[in-house]
């Protein structure tokens, strides 16, 4: 199968009991890796590729391994491909997929992935923000399948701090897709500076980074011994220190872990609250790896939030009660990490209304 | 007229060339005043009622207090009628109109409006939330009509601060109506005490209450002479001091008054910067009585705004320059303190798609 040789899409609107032979592919362009995966109408994964993104190469060269592992994918895969979906970290212009100056993809201001990866493939690409991807996902096969709703947001706390936002059955992407960017809800005046160039946004102070930063601070103050301990024991063994670790002392009742948990809880419960009262949703999943913290932040985020939101009062759901409409549902994302991946093959059937 | 003889209303829907013969019918529930309207479909106003809001008689007498006006509106114009809309404070949820606890109609807790309406004038009455239907004028009749788009936000900066958001040509209400309650915006953690519950919200900082407490405090410090001697001047009067008071303080070169209106400037970036980050609309409105000192608050508001969003920054229009799709625009309503009332006439042509 060569380059022109992409057959035409079949239509997402058929009947699905021609659905069965069909399969859509999303690709999940990260800063560090390059996945891209086939799924069928049912979200059965068909077929998988983990490639290093080449961001040094330039953009010409991770479309053009993009385009190949789409290429070899296709080749395993004898079902008829519906559409390609792409997630891309932001800032970005939708639908174009113009970037602009995305941290995570330097050498890519300006360039336009939608434009590019349409004329290797000569097939339609519908490109997406990655946090809009993952939210699409919990929204269509994750959480959402407990919670059904047309609307709800998702934060994704990992490297950054990322949102999507699911509005009446649609990404909300607002005037040129620029939408639902939670992770730079201002939170704290001459705050921390953010790589945006504001100061003192949600990103700061809940994602991943920002709690091993705290952490550090910590450490570096003194009084945090066990932190100073398990960090200087990471650089030895040459490993990352994470959020994860973090948790891990917390869970053995590290005070000053403890600490830093609440404190990106209390955050959280303040970006919660002006989503709530702005927004006013029924469904709001917390994603990323920080989530497997939840049980250290959440308490603190649920008292803030009550705090600073009536809605949310108004509408708290009572515990161990089953799902309720009319109630204000925050809750830990089910998809997991291929959520980005599984949401840009949700793309083409979204656009086609059928999803 | 009896109240059982309002004739059936009119279809919205009906070609333009039948509407001449057409009226419509808002009313705006204050806490203080009770103003009634009928507007043909070219939004002229044709009859107008003004009454007190009899809030210690309790909810019913205000109820027929409307219904009696409405019949009174109806007498005087022979056009046919349309529909009936209401904006009334919130919190309240919709489309039901129950109110929940309502600081400026204190007595109407779990009042339900739209049922004692339609069942007191026999028609279907459409109520919204006053800001919501502020916004309406404003997107359709206002500022709206020089920048033409299918959705924008309006703060509305009086007594409180209410918010009003439009979205895809319809008014956001999110799940129980309480969406765009963007006065309820958390900026400041552990900030004043608000009247939601909460601590710190936007309301707290840049509403007309808020910028009157700030200048009060100032005169009560010392070293705000000039804004001491007016407030004792109004108590003489037995007026009270207003923000615009302020605002000729100001105009006159005060420093310590127009420190307060770059302080209300300040904050209203920061919950600009909110809205825009995560909204990404065309056009926010700023409305209210706040806004006479739009010279006074909006250059800090908008240097705030550059410093905490740098999806304003990719699209601040340049100066000077006609409308532009594709820009952010935050400019002062136009519509003035009618806004609500024609806002509320509007509703059965939104209801019914021909708006």
């Amino acid at each position: 199968l060569n380059r022109q040789e992409i057959p035409s899409p079949a239509s997402p609107a058929a009947a699905s009991s021609d659905k069965k032979g069909r399969l859509t592919i999303g690709v999940d362009l990260g800063g560090t890796n390059l996945r891209i995966a086939a799924f069928d109408p049912e979200w059965n994964r068909l077929a998988y590729i983990n490639l290093p993104t080449r961001v040094s190469e330039g953009p010409d060269a991770v479309v053009g391994d993009m385009c190949d592992a789409i290429h070899r994918v296709l080749e395993q895969c004898p079902q008829q491909l519906v559409g390609v979906g792409i997630g891309a970290p932001g800032p970005l212009e939708l639908p174009s997929g113009k970037f602009h100056r995305p941290p995570n993809l330097p050498g890519f201001d300006g360039f336009l992935l939608k434009d590019a990866m349409e004329s290797k493939l000569q097939t339609p690409v519908i490109v997406e923000k990655d946090a809009n991807a993952a939210a699409l996902a919990e929204w269509k096969s994750g959480v959402g399948k407990k919670m059904p709703g047309d609307s709800m947001c998702m934060l994704t706390l990992g490297t950054g701090v990322g949102a999507g936002i699911v509005l009446d059955r649609k990404i909300w992407h607002g005037m040129i897709g620029m939408g639902g960017e939670g992770g730079h809800i201002p939170l704290v005046e001459n705050g921390f500076p953010c790589g945006c160039g504001g100061r003192g946004c949600l990103e700061q102070y809940a994602s991943a980074t920002a709690i091993c930063r705290a952490a550090t601070r910590a450490a570096a103050r003194g009084g945090a011994d066990r932190i100073a301990k398990l960090i200087a024991r990471r650089i030895a063994d040459q490993c990352e220190f994470t959020a994860r670790d973090l948790a891990g002392l917390a869970r053995e009742g590290d005070e000053p872990s403890r600490q830093i948990f609440a404190d990106a809880g209390k955050f959280l419960g303040m970006g919660l609250a002006m989503l709530v009262n702005v927004l006013n949703l029924p469904l709001y999943v917390i994603g990323g790896g920080v989530v497997s913290g939840w049980d250290l932040f959440a308490p603190r985020m649920f008292e803030e939030l009550r705090r600073l939101s009536y809605i949310y009062g108004l509408t708290e759901p009572e515990a161990d009660q089953s799902f309720t409409p009319g109630k204000t549902y925050i809750v830990p994302a089910a998809t997991g990490p291929d959520a980005g991946l599984l949401g840009a093959a949700m793309l083409p059937y979204l656009e086609a209304g059928t999803l």
